[in-house]
Protein backbone atom coordinates (compact mmCIF):
# COMPACT_ATOMS: atom_id res chain seq x y z
CA UNK A 1 0.00 0.00 0.00
CA UNK A 2 1.60 3.42 -0.56
CA UNK A 3 0.84 6.36 1.74
CA UNK A 4 0.74 9.91 1.16
CA UNK A 5 0.72 13.01 3.36
CA UNK A 6 -0.53 16.23 3.01
CA UNK A 7 -0.91 20.08 4.33
CA UNK A 8 -3.14 22.75 4.32
CA UNK A 9 -3.51 26.01 5.39
CA UNK A 10 -6.17 28.83 4.67
CA UNK A 11 -7.44 32.62 5.89
CA UNK A 12 -10.06 34.45 5.00
CA UNK A 13 -11.12 37.74 6.46
CA UNK A 14 -14.08 38.39 8.60
CA UNK A 15 -16.45 41.28 7.68
CA UNK A 16 -19.99 42.20 8.42
CA UNK A 17 -22.84 41.02 5.86
CA UNK A 18 -21.57 37.86 5.23
CA UNK A 19 -22.66 34.05 6.59
CA UNK A 20 -20.15 32.31 8.56
CA UNK A 21 -19.79 29.20 7.03
CA UNK A 22 -17.60 26.41 8.86
CA UNK A 23 -17.12 22.76 8.10
CA UNK A 24 -19.67 22.62 5.85
CA UNK A 25 -22.20 24.30 8.17
CA UNK A 26 -23.52 28.05 8.83
CA UNK A 27 -23.12 29.52 12.18
CA UNK A 28 -24.74 32.21 14.11
CA UNK A 29 -22.39 35.22 14.63
CA UNK A 30 -22.06 38.95 13.59
CA UNK A 31 -19.27 38.82 10.85
CA UNK A 32 -18.78 36.05 8.17
CA UNK A 33 -15.56 35.48 5.71
CA UNK A 34 -14.98 36.76 2.84
CA UNK A 35 -14.15 35.09 -0.17
CA UNK A 36 -15.57 34.14 -3.72
CA UNK A 37 -16.92 30.84 -2.60
CA UNK A 38 -18.91 30.50 0.59
CA UNK A 39 -15.41 31.19 1.99
CA UNK A 40 -15.33 28.06 4.26
CA UNK A 41 -11.89 28.20 5.28
CA UNK A 42 -11.50 24.95 7.05
CA UNK A 43 -13.14 23.19 3.64
CA UNK A 44 -10.49 25.08 2.12
CA UNK A 45 -7.64 23.88 3.59
CA UNK A 46 -8.77 20.30 3.26
CA UNK A 47 -9.04 20.49 0.00
CA UNK A 48 -5.99 21.41 -0.30
CA UNK A 49 -4.46 18.91 1.93
CA UNK A 50 -6.08 16.28 -0.59
CA UNK A 51 -4.97 17.72 -3.51
CA UNK A 52 -1.17 18.51 -2.30
CA UNK A 53 -1.04 14.54 -0.54
CA UNK A 54 -2.11 13.70 -4.73
CA UNK A 55 0.07 15.99 -6.05
CA UNK A 56 -2.65 17.51 -8.01
CA UNK A 57 -2.10 21.19 -7.27
CA UNK A 58 -4.30 23.34 -5.18
CA UNK A 59 -7.75 24.53 -4.75
CA UNK A 60 -7.23 27.79 -6.73
CA UNK A 61 -5.63 25.73 -9.67
CA UNK A 62 -8.60 23.30 -9.92
CA UNK A 63 -11.70 26.37 -8.76
CA UNK A 64 -10.10 29.69 -10.03
CA UNK A 65 -11.72 32.47 -7.71
CA UNK A 66 -12.38 34.65 -11.19
CA UNK A 67 -14.66 32.02 -12.23
CA UNK A 68 -17.99 32.75 -12.64
CA UNK A 69 -19.39 29.51 -12.05
CA UNK A 70 -17.73 29.06 -8.18
CA UNK A 71 -19.44 33.00 -7.38
CA UNK A 72 -20.65 32.19 -3.22
CA UNK A 73 -20.14 28.12 -4.55
CA UNK A 74 -20.82 26.36 -1.40
CA UNK A 75 -17.51 25.00 -0.46
CA UNK A 76 -18.86 21.25 0.25
CA UNK A 77 -19.42 20.71 -3.35
CA UNK A 78 -15.95 21.68 -3.70
CA UNK A 79 -14.64 19.18 -1.52
CA UNK A 80 -17.44 16.07 -3.25
CA UNK A 81 -15.03 17.33 -6.59
CA UNK A 82 -11.68 17.16 -4.71
CA UNK A 83 -12.67 13.81 -3.30
CA UNK A 84 -13.75 12.76 -7.14
CA UNK A 85 -9.84 14.16 -8.31
CA UNK A 86 -7.84 12.09 -5.88
CA UNK A 87 -10.05 8.76 -6.85
CA UNK A 88 -9.40 9.57 -10.12
CA UNK A 89 -6.02 8.81 -9.32
CA UNK A 90 -6.80 6.14 -6.85
CA UNK A 91 -6.19 7.28 -4.29
CA UNK A 92 -8.79 7.15 -0.84
CA UNK A 93 -8.91 8.83 2.40
CA UNK A 94 -6.61 7.35 5.35
CA UNK A 95 -7.61 10.59 7.69
CA UNK A 96 -7.71 14.12 8.52
CA UNK A 97 -6.90 15.85 11.44
CA UNK A 98 -7.80 19.83 10.75
CA UNK A 99 -7.35 22.91 13.21
CA UNK A 100 -9.41 25.76 13.28
CA UNK A 101 -7.98 29.06 14.78
CA UNK A 102 -10.75 31.95 15.73
CA UNK A 103 -11.13 33.85 18.94
CA UNK A 104 -15.07 34.16 18.50
CA UNK A 105 -17.39 32.01 18.01
CA UNK A 106 -16.87 28.99 20.20
CA UNK A 107 -16.93 26.24 18.01
CA UNK A 108 -16.51 23.14 20.39
CA UNK A 109 -19.94 22.81 20.65
CA UNK A 110 -20.67 22.79 16.28
CA UNK A 111 -17.88 19.90 15.84
CA UNK A 112 -20.21 17.24 16.00
CA UNK A 113 -22.30 18.53 13.19
CA UNK A 114 -19.12 19.66 10.78
CA UNK A 115 -17.88 16.07 11.03
CA UNK A 116 -20.77 14.79 9.90
CA UNK A 117 -21.65 17.16 7.12
CA UNK A 118 -18.01 16.42 5.85
CA UNK A 119 -17.96 12.90 6.35
CA UNK A 120 -21.20 13.01 4.44
CA UNK A 121 -19.82 14.95 1.23
CA UNK A 122 -16.53 12.87 1.48
CA UNK A 123 -18.42 9.22 1.92
CA UNK A 124 -15.76 8.22 4.49
CA UNK A 125 -15.98 7.83 7.99
CA UNK A 126 -16.62 10.32 10.80
CA UNK A 127 -13.89 8.46 12.65
CA UNK A 128 -11.42 9.38 9.98
CA UNK A 129 -12.15 13.59 10.42
CA UNK A 130 -11.31 15.17 13.46
CA UNK A 131 -11.78 18.25 13.86
CA UNK A 132 -10.16 20.81 16.57
CA UNK A 133 -10.61 24.38 17.40
CA UNK A 134 -8.12 26.92 19.15
CA UNK A 135 -8.16 30.56 19.86
CA UNK A 136 -4.67 32.39 19.32
CA UNK A 137 -4.95 34.18 22.75
CA UNK A 138 -6.17 37.40 21.08
CA UNK A 139 -2.73 37.70 19.64
CA UNK A 140 -2.33 38.47 15.50
CA UNK A 141 -4.81 38.38 12.94
CA UNK A 142 -6.91 35.93 14.25
CA UNK A 143 -6.91 37.38 17.79
CA UNK A 144 -7.83 40.17 16.29
CA UNK A 145 -10.76 39.01 15.02
CA UNK A 146 -9.89 40.28 11.54
CA UNK A 147 -9.80 36.71 10.05
CA UNK A 148 -9.94 32.99 10.74
CA UNK A 149 -7.34 30.53 9.99
CA UNK A 150 -7.60 26.97 8.95
CA UNK A 151 -5.12 24.39 9.02
CA UNK A 152 -5.39 20.55 7.67
CA UNK A 153 -3.03 17.20 7.77
CA UNK A 154 -4.00 14.33 6.21
CA UNK A 155 -2.89 10.70 4.91
CA UNK A 156 -4.18 9.18 1.58
CA UNK A 157 -3.60 5.70 0.60
CA UNK A 158 -3.78 3.91 -2.79
CA UNK A 159 -3.91 0.00 -2.61
CA UNK B 1 -1.12 -2.22 10.56
CA UNK B 2 -3.24 1.35 10.65
CA UNK B 3 -1.69 4.52 10.37
CA UNK B 4 -2.79 8.19 11.38
CA UNK B 5 -1.54 11.70 11.16
CA UNK B 6 -2.42 14.17 14.08
CA UNK B 7 -1.33 18.49 14.05
CA UNK B 8 -1.34 20.36 16.43
CA UNK B 9 -1.08 24.24 16.77
CA UNK B 10 -0.82 26.41 20.04
CA UNK B 11 -0.50 29.90 20.84
CA UNK B 12 0.41 31.54 24.42
CA UNK B 13 0.70 35.24 25.37
CA UNK B 14 4.64 36.27 26.93
CA UNK B 15 3.92 38.23 29.79
CA UNK B 16 6.26 39.39 33.02
CA UNK B 17 5.87 37.72 36.31
CA UNK B 18 5.12 34.04 34.90
CA UNK B 19 7.51 31.03 34.44
CA UNK B 20 8.68 30.18 31.01
CA UNK B 21 7.78 26.52 30.52
CA UNK B 22 8.54 24.70 27.29
CA UNK B 23 9.05 21.36 26.21
CA UNK B 24 8.15 20.02 29.86
CA UNK B 25 11.15 22.02 31.48
CA UNK B 26 11.91 25.36 32.97
CA UNK B 27 14.18 27.91 30.83
CA UNK B 28 15.63 31.00 32.62
CA UNK B 29 13.60 34.70 30.60
CA UNK B 30 12.63 37.32 31.97
CA UNK B 31 8.64 36.91 30.33
CA UNK B 32 6.92 33.48 30.86
CA UNK B 33 3.92 32.19 28.86
CA UNK B 34 -0.09 33.42 30.53
CA UNK B 35 -2.36 30.07 30.11
CA UNK B 36 -4.77 28.54 32.72
CA UNK B 37 -2.47 25.36 33.20
CA UNK B 38 1.31 26.23 33.43
CA UNK B 39 1.36 27.76 29.70
CA UNK B 40 3.72 24.85 28.20
CA UNK B 41 2.44 25.66 24.54
CA UNK B 42 4.66 22.84 22.98
CA UNK B 43 3.00 20.41 24.90
CA UNK B 44 -0.38 22.01 24.48
CA UNK B 45 0.35 21.28 20.75
CA UNK B 46 1.78 17.56 20.94
CA UNK B 47 -1.47 16.66 22.92
CA UNK B 48 -3.68 18.39 20.19
CA UNK B 49 -2.22 16.47 17.48
CA UNK B 50 -2.48 12.84 19.76
CA UNK B 51 -5.32 13.30 20.15
CA UNK B 52 -6.33 14.35 16.30
CA UNK B 53 -4.60 11.70 14.93
CA UNK B 54 -6.77 9.30 17.18
CA UNK B 55 -9.93 11.22 16.38
CA UNK B 56 -10.42 11.70 20.33
CA UNK B 57 -11.02 16.02 20.63
CA UNK B 58 -8.98 18.33 21.72
CA UNK B 59 -6.84 19.24 24.59
CA UNK B 60 -9.64 22.16 25.93
CA UNK B 61 -12.38 19.27 25.46
CA UNK B 62 -10.47 17.19 27.92
CA UNK B 63 -8.44 19.25 30.04
CA UNK B 64 -10.92 22.51 30.13
CA UNK B 65 -9.18 26.08 30.97
CA UNK B 66 -12.22 26.86 33.43
CA UNK B 67 -11.67 23.44 36.01
CA UNK B 68 -9.81 24.30 38.90
CA UNK B 69 -8.24 21.25 38.96
CA UNK B 70 -6.02 22.31 36.10
CA UNK B 71 -5.21 25.65 37.64
CA UNK B 72 -1.30 26.02 37.09
CA UNK B 73 -0.96 22.50 36.04
CA UNK B 74 2.33 21.05 35.40
CA UNK B 75 1.60 19.90 31.69
CA UNK B 76 3.38 17.32 31.80
CA UNK B 77 0.29 15.08 33.47
CA UNK B 78 -1.82 16.82 30.25
CA UNK B 79 0.83 14.99 28.12
CA UNK B 80 0.89 11.61 30.60
CA UNK B 81 -3.50 11.63 30.18
CA UNK B 82 -3.11 12.63 26.52
CA UNK B 83 -0.98 9.03 25.96
CA UNK B 84 -3.01 7.03 28.46
CA UNK B 85 -6.37 8.17 25.78
CA UNK B 86 -4.94 7.38 22.96
CA UNK B 87 -3.25 4.17 24.83
CA UNK B 88 -7.22 3.35 25.44
CA UNK B 89 -7.95 3.46 21.46
CA UNK B 90 -5.21 0.77 21.04
CA UNK B 91 -2.93 3.37 19.56
CA UNK B 92 0.99 4.03 20.47
CA UNK B 93 3.32 6.73 19.00
CA UNK B 94 5.46 6.28 15.57
CA UNK B 95 6.91 9.94 16.29
CA UNK B 96 6.35 13.98 16.22
CA UNK B 97 8.01 16.63 15.39
CA UNK B 98 7.70 19.73 17.05
CA UNK B 99 8.18 23.30 16.11
CA UNK B 100 8.75 26.47 18.37
CA UNK B 101 8.47 30.00 16.91
CA UNK B 102 10.20 32.37 19.87
CA UNK B 103 12.21 35.03 18.73
CA UNK B 104 13.95 34.35 22.15
CA UNK B 105 15.23 33.08 24.37
CA UNK B 106 17.79 30.93 22.46
CA UNK B 107 16.21 27.46 22.71
CA UNK B 108 18.91 25.53 20.67
CA UNK B 109 20.77 24.74 23.70
CA UNK B 110 17.90 23.23 25.90
CA UNK B 111 16.50 20.75 23.57
CA UNK B 112 18.17 17.98 24.10
CA UNK B 113 16.70 18.38 28.27
CA UNK B 114 12.69 18.51 26.63
CA UNK B 115 13.13 15.66 24.60
CA UNK B 116 14.40 13.64 27.50
CA UNK B 117 11.38 15.06 29.65
CA UNK B 118 8.77 14.52 27.02
CA UNK B 119 10.18 10.95 26.44
CA UNK B 120 10.03 9.93 29.70
CA UNK B 121 6.23 11.36 30.39
CA UNK B 122 5.19 9.43 27.19
CA UNK B 123 7.43 6.51 27.82
CA UNK B 124 8.58 6.23 23.97
CA UNK B 125 11.68 6.43 22.47
CA UNK B 126 14.03 9.59 22.79
CA UNK B 127 14.46 8.71 18.95
CA UNK B 128 10.99 8.96 18.70
CA UNK B 129 11.07 12.60 19.33
CA UNK B 130 11.92 15.92 17.25
CA UNK B 131 11.79 19.68 18.29
CA UNK B 132 13.12 22.10 16.40
CA UNK B 133 13.28 26.57 16.67
CA UNK B 134 12.79 29.11 14.46
CA UNK B 135 12.69 32.67 14.98
CA UNK B 136 9.70 34.20 12.46
CA UNK B 137 12.62 37.29 11.84
CA UNK B 138 10.75 39.65 13.55
CA UNK B 139 7.54 39.39 12.18
CA UNK B 140 3.97 39.10 13.63
CA UNK B 141 3.15 38.51 17.10
CA UNK B 142 5.96 35.57 17.79
CA UNK B 143 8.41 38.21 15.98
CA UNK B 144 7.09 41.16 18.34
CA UNK B 145 7.66 38.45 21.41
CA UNK B 146 4.31 38.89 22.32
CA UNK B 147 3.61 35.47 22.39
CA UNK B 148 5.14 31.94 21.13
CA UNK B 149 3.84 29.78 19.01
CA UNK B 150 4.26 25.57 18.37
CA UNK B 151 3.40 23.39 15.96
CA UNK B 152 3.28 19.68 16.33
CA UNK B 153 3.04 16.82 13.85
CA UNK B 154 2.76 13.08 14.63
CA UNK B 155 1.74 9.67 13.13
CA UNK B 156 0.35 7.24 15.26
CA UNK B 157 0.25 3.23 14.72
CA UNK B 158 -2.46 0.35 15.98
CA UNK B 159 -1.78 -3.28 15.18
CA UNK C 1 8.81 -0.81 6.28
CA UNK C 2 9.73 1.92 9.18
CA UNK C 3 7.58 5.27 8.47
CA UNK C 4 7.93 8.68 9.58
CA UNK C 5 6.24 12.29 9.27
CA UNK C 6 7.90 16.29 9.67
CA UNK C 7 6.79 19.22 9.80
CA UNK C 8 9.29 22.52 8.97
CA UNK C 9 7.90 26.11 9.05
CA UNK C 10 9.81 29.10 8.26
CA UNK C 11 9.58 33.05 7.79
CA UNK C 12 11.96 35.52 5.88
CA UNK C 13 11.44 39.47 5.83
CA UNK C 14 10.73 40.60 2.18
CA UNK C 15 13.17 43.47 1.78
CA UNK C 16 14.24 45.97 -1.11
CA UNK C 17 17.75 45.47 -2.75
CA UNK C 18 17.74 41.33 -2.71
CA UNK C 19 16.84 38.78 -5.18
CA UNK C 20 13.80 36.73 -4.31
CA UNK C 21 14.75 33.07 -4.46
CA UNK C 22 11.70 30.39 -3.97
CA UNK C 23 11.59 26.64 -4.13
CA UNK C 24 15.09 26.96 -6.15
CA UNK C 25 14.61 29.08 -8.39
CA UNK C 26 14.77 32.82 -8.97
CA UNK C 27 11.60 35.24 -9.58
CA UNK C 28 11.52 38.53 -10.80
CA UNK C 29 9.81 40.86 -7.87
CA UNK C 30 10.90 44.26 -6.62
CA UNK C 31 11.79 42.87 -3.54
CA UNK C 32 13.90 39.70 -2.06
CA UNK C 33 14.15 37.99 0.70
CA UNK C 34 16.52 38.65 3.75
CA UNK C 35 18.80 36.38 5.14
CA UNK C 36 21.97 34.73 6.24
CA UNK C 37 21.79 32.41 2.98
CA UNK C 38 19.67 33.02 -0.18
CA UNK C 39 16.60 33.07 1.79
CA UNK C 40 14.53 30.49 0.29
CA UNK C 41 12.07 29.81 2.52
CA UNK C 42 10.36 27.55 0.83
CA UNK C 43 13.53 25.13 0.67
CA UNK C 44 14.46 25.77 4.33
CA UNK C 45 10.93 24.53 5.60
CA UNK C 46 11.57 21.41 3.50
CA UNK C 47 14.81 20.45 5.15
CA UNK C 48 13.51 21.32 8.33
CA UNK C 49 10.57 18.87 7.31
CA UNK C 50 13.03 15.99 6.73
CA UNK C 51 15.59 16.64 8.97
CA UNK C 52 12.60 16.74 11.66
CA UNK C 53 11.18 13.16 9.93
CA UNK C 54 14.51 11.85 10.59
CA UNK C 55 14.89 13.32 14.16
CA UNK C 56 18.70 14.99 13.08
CA UNK C 57 17.76 18.10 15.05
CA UNK C 58 17.39 21.53 12.09
CA UNK C 59 18.25 23.79 9.19
CA UNK C 60 20.00 26.21 11.68
CA UNK C 61 22.21 23.48 13.76
CA UNK C 62 23.60 21.66 10.69
CA UNK C 63 24.18 25.33 8.97
CA UNK C 64 24.35 28.03 11.16
CA UNK C 65 23.49 31.33 10.17
CA UNK C 66 26.84 32.64 11.69
CA UNK C 67 29.18 30.19 9.36
CA UNK C 68 31.04 32.31 6.54
CA UNK C 69 30.64 29.18 4.37
CA UNK C 70 27.02 29.68 3.81
CA UNK C 71 26.90 33.47 3.22
CA UNK C 72 24.55 34.07 0.48
CA UNK C 73 25.06 30.04 -0.40
CA UNK C 74 22.24 28.99 -2.63
CA UNK C 75 19.71 26.94 -0.78
CA UNK C 76 19.42 23.99 -3.03
CA UNK C 77 22.71 23.02 -2.19
CA UNK C 78 21.85 23.20 1.80
CA UNK C 79 18.81 20.72 0.40
CA UNK C 80 21.30 18.41 -1.31
CA UNK C 81 22.77 17.85 1.96
CA UNK C 82 19.55 17.43 4.06
CA UNK C 83 18.86 14.74 1.55
CA UNK C 84 22.56 13.33 2.38
CA UNK C 85 22.17 13.24 5.82
CA UNK C 86 18.92 11.51 6.18
CA UNK C 87 19.75 8.98 3.54
CA UNK C 88 23.05 8.33 5.62
CA UNK C 89 20.51 6.79 8.36
CA UNK C 90 18.83 4.91 5.94
CA UNK C 91 15.82 7.21 4.93
CA UNK C 92 13.84 7.81 1.36
CA UNK C 93 11.59 10.43 0.89
CA UNK C 94 8.23 9.22 0.21
CA UNK C 95 6.30 12.59 -0.47
CA UNK C 96 6.74 16.12 0.24
CA UNK C 97 3.54 18.64 0.43
CA UNK C 98 4.58 22.30 0.62
CA UNK C 99 2.33 25.71 0.63
CA UNK C 100 4.22 29.36 0.54
CA UNK C 101 2.23 31.98 1.80
CA UNK C 102 2.93 35.30 -0.44
CA UNK C 103 0.61 37.97 -1.24
CA UNK C 104 2.59 38.63 -4.42
CA UNK C 105 4.03 38.04 -6.91
CA UNK C 106 1.61 35.25 -8.39
CA UNK C 107 3.51 31.91 -7.70
CA UNK C 108 0.95 29.46 -9.30
CA UNK C 109 3.01 30.05 -12.89
CA UNK C 110 6.19 28.97 -11.64
CA UNK C 111 5.28 25.61 -9.47
CA UNK C 112 6.58 23.18 -12.56
CA UNK C 113 10.08 24.86 -12.60
CA UNK C 114 9.76 25.15 -8.19
CA UNK C 115 9.33 21.23 -8.44
CA UNK C 116 11.77 20.56 -11.56
CA UNK C 117 14.72 22.30 -9.67
CA UNK C 118 14.11 20.54 -6.18
CA UNK C 119 13.43 17.14 -7.94
CA UNK C 120 16.71 17.48 -9.66
CA UNK C 121 18.43 18.27 -6.25
CA UNK C 122 16.57 15.88 -4.55
CA UNK C 123 17.47 12.99 -6.96
CA UNK C 124 13.42 11.71 -6.55
CA UNK C 125 10.93 11.51 -8.63
CA UNK C 126 8.72 15.21 -9.39
CA UNK C 127 5.29 13.33 -8.32
CA UNK C 128 6.88 12.92 -5.10
CA UNK C 129 7.16 16.88 -4.61
CA UNK C 130 3.90 19.24 -4.34
CA UNK C 131 4.12 22.89 -4.43
CA UNK C 132 1.12 25.03 -3.14
CA UNK C 133 0.68 28.44 -2.91
CA UNK C 134 -1.86 31.23 -1.38
CA UNK C 135 -2.12 34.40 -0.27
CA UNK C 136 -3.57 35.65 3.26
CA UNK C 137 -5.96 37.65 2.14
CA UNK C 138 -4.27 40.81 3.31
CA UNK C 139 -3.66 40.03 6.67
CA UNK C 140 -0.73 39.57 9.73
CA UNK C 141 2.89 40.38 7.82
CA UNK C 142 2.35 38.11 4.69
CA UNK C 143 -0.41 39.72 3.85
CA UNK C 144 0.97 43.40 4.12
CA UNK C 145 3.75 41.49 2.39
CA UNK C 146 6.77 41.70 5.02
CA UNK C 147 7.26 38.55 4.37
CA UNK C 148 6.50 35.23 3.02
CA UNK C 149 6.38 32.16 4.92
CA UNK C 150 6.03 28.50 3.95
CA UNK C 151 5.16 25.32 5.32
CA UNK C 152 6.36 21.92 4.75
CA UNK C 153 5.52 18.07 5.52
CA UNK C 154 7.07 15.31 4.58
CA UNK C 155 6.46 11.54 4.90
CA UNK C 156 10.11 9.47 4.69
CA UNK C 157 10.61 5.53 4.81
CA UNK C 158 13.09 3.32 5.95
CA UNK C 159 13.10 -0.05 4.71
Amino acid sequence: MKIRVGFGFDVHALVSERELWLGGIKLEHEKGLLGHSDADVLLHAVCDALLGAANMRDIGFHFPDNAGEYKNIDSKILLARTMELIRSKGYELGNIDATVCAERPKLNPHIPAMKKAMAAVMNVDEDDISIKATTTEKLGFTGREEGISAYATVLITKE
